[in-house]
């Protein structure tokens, strides 16, 4: 019998599950200053999906996915990313038909992916992304890059590098793609077996492979900046102005590609340059892609979106030594003495918590001194003792935690009391 | 291909996941008084989990769950409920030897079973669920319930029923189920096929047969509530007293069961009692199990919780014409004419957004007047408008949408104005 978690993902406890809130707080509260709404999809997809949506050549795909059959006979896929699943969403809910255009829409949720765990990369794991659907307007790519720099800065992170590049149109591709088989096919025998297979159906994502990355054709490879048509360069220059124009710094990186079809026009990541923050730098990636929604059955939607990796974000904080402020205290405990004490202690809390108040007792029918204890380790701002003299006189003795001022304080008026000295 | 939702699970889109993020903000906000600390566990789990932890003779376990074997040949499941999960992390996280007793947790999210779609019930659900581990005072079973309805009363649920019944402790059930054997067995050939197995095995759950509810021998059928020992009865009538000090209401049912051997002492339900409601007015469910996480391997470590499921919880609050307020709106929408407009217009926005004012502008080059239908249809506060010749003279001209006045205000200036207007 095996009941252990399993491989590859992790439960976030009390203590670590704090830090979650604050930065899934941070994106949520970003996105609505952006007017980003939350949509929330399914954790599971028919399979042709993904197959359609990511791409069937790409890895994800082809190795790392959950795939199921459910007793319908349907094949399922736990959702690899998000995107895929936006855009079914977005065409068969008809938003293009909207009246408020283009569609902005945010999503926060468990992404699945079936691979070798390592730090920062799990099995299951949290992905914040935001899809931008229905304009071609290069402002809006600079929105949606400074919207995740945002999020980032405004949790504290400091050492950050937006890397952008451009894909360009489709035809802009084509004349790259040509210039990348020319360069690449007379000696391609000496790449490894994936990139062989690239050259014809995507040789874009030969200049992605790791095995290859220090083959001497990759730095002399073709770049798309030079494959560029008027249209594609133009396009660029917008964003790029208004990048500046917003104040965000970014470097040009003309290998950075976006391996699937339906990418065009910009793309771009973000880094962590902090020291020691291991192999995986990249916090976030995303990227236009204009193809998508049509390929999905639904009408020309020029989009662009990214994602983000929350465990990289966590990580990113922790290389920079950022720590968020996640002490968690309580209001008031409640120190009863007697049976009488503890059952009347019931209707209290409830009073206590019914104005708002953040409180708690004892459950192990503990001494007095284990119970101010537990008010110490709780970090409890007021003490609330009840023992049996007090509850005929219908009071509390009130202690002040940080003061150590005690004060009686009728039953009735216990909330008022406390409410005031928060 | 079939890219279509798959069937029993639905997008929650803009327009009804603010009422999502007002419930689930809800449920946190009560956690946070009561003391109950989050906790996340993983979407699938090893099958031997829950065929050990929900049980292998559940209708769960054997119609319904999503179960599938991963690229490591593990055999996985979709979680069906959550308090086995936290059980399982319970255990491997030897949270049993936590400083702090009893480990008060809370988790929000999605479920997933095979059953068939209808009104309230889908494939993949949220549920809602605390688990108080740890203690086996009758007070922290009332708290647990005073949780529950704090939830339903502070988002407006005026029409709940509390229904109560003791299982007893194993002694009190085992005289029960002798008892129950002995009723059943002389007709048992006139039940289902489900009720026959049963018998032997877990008589109580005959009690719950759907099928059989209407057979003479239900309504005579032995309660537990004359089988109960000495310190069974004892416990029950704490835990009533508690609730009545609380001041909550309940009615008590013998027939109310929970079918899992580790089920003991107290079981409830939260009913709607709205008109119309449908035919499942189960809002929530919850009980005692203090044999669960012994028999996960860990320690004796008595327990309660609840599970809620949010869909029904949506549902209750139509049916009693709640309407939660989801209403959205934006701070400020920026009008602007010309390219060069548009370009500075960027920087507007980051300024606005920055200093924490929700904002947006137009990505469609749409004309002026588009443009202030678009701030009419996001119900803007301000209308920030931006020409060429306030572009030159360094200004906008702001319109308070509500009063109508309209002021020219630097741009430097202009987040300070908005924020003192809204």
């Amino acid at each position: 019998m095996n009941i252990n978690i399993p491989r590859g993902t992790k439960d976030i406890l009390p203590g670590e599950v704090e830090k979650w809130q604050i930065i899934e707080e941070k994106a949520k509260e970003v996105c609505a200053r952006f007017n980003y709404k939350e949509i929330r999809t399914p954790m599971f997809e028919h399979t042709d999906l993904f197959q359609r949506g990511v791409g069937d050549s790409t890895d994800i795909v082809q190795k790392e996915m959950y795939t199921f059959t459910d007793r319908g006979d349907r094949s399922l896929t736990l959702r690899p990313e998000g995107t895929a699943s936006v855009a079914r969403s977005y065409v068969e809910n008809k938003m293009f038909g909207f009246a408020q255009q283009p569609v902005k829409l945010y999503y926060i949720g468990q992404m699945f992916r079936y691979e070798r765990p390592q730090a920062g990369r799990y099995r299951q794991f949290v992905q914040f992304g935001v899809e931008a659907m229905g304009s071609s307007d290069p402002t809006i790519d600079a929105e949606v890059m400074g919207l995740a720099m945002t999020v980032y800065q405004e949790l504290g992170l400091k050492k950050l590098r937006l890397v952008l590049n451009t894909l360009g149109d489709s035809d802009s591709r084509k004349t790259h793609k040509e210039a990348l088989i020319n360069h690449f096919e007379p000696r391609i025998e000496e790449f490894c077996s994936d990139c062989q297979n690239r050259l014809k159906k995507n040789p874009l994502r030969i200049l992605d492979c790791k095995k290859d990355r220090n083959h001497e054709l990759m730095k002399s490879a073709p770049s798309i900046l030079e494959h560029l048509n008027e249209e594609s360069k133009a396009y660029f220059e917008q964003v790029k102005a208004s990048l500046t124009e917003m104040g965000i710094e970014y470097v040009i990186d003309p290998t950075l590609v976006r391996g699937l079809d339906y990418y065009n026009h910009t793309a771009f990541e973000i880094m962590s340059e902090a020291d020691g923050f291991g192999a995986i730098t990249t916090l976030s990636g995303g990227g236009r892609y204009n193809g998508l929604v049509e390929d999905l059955g639904g009408p020309s939607t020029p989009s662009i979106g990214f994602a983000m990796s929350l465990e990289r974000l966590l990580l990113a904080l922790e290389a920079e030594g950022i720590s968020l402020d996640t002490e968690e205290d309580l209001d008031c405990y409640l120190v009863t003495l007697g049976d009488e004490a503890k059952l009347k202690s019931v209707s209290i809390l409830n009073q206590l918590r019914s104005a708002g108040i953040r409180s708690d007792k004892d459950y192990l029918d503990k001494k007095m001194k284990a119970q101010f204890k537990a008010a110490d380790r709780l970090k409890s701002k007021f003490v609330a003792i009840l023992g049996e003299e007090e509850l005929q006189n219908g009071i509390v003795a009130v202690k002040n935690m940080e003061t150590g001022e005690q004060k009686e304080i009728s039953i009735e008026n216990l909330s008022a009391f406390i409410k005031q000295g928060l």
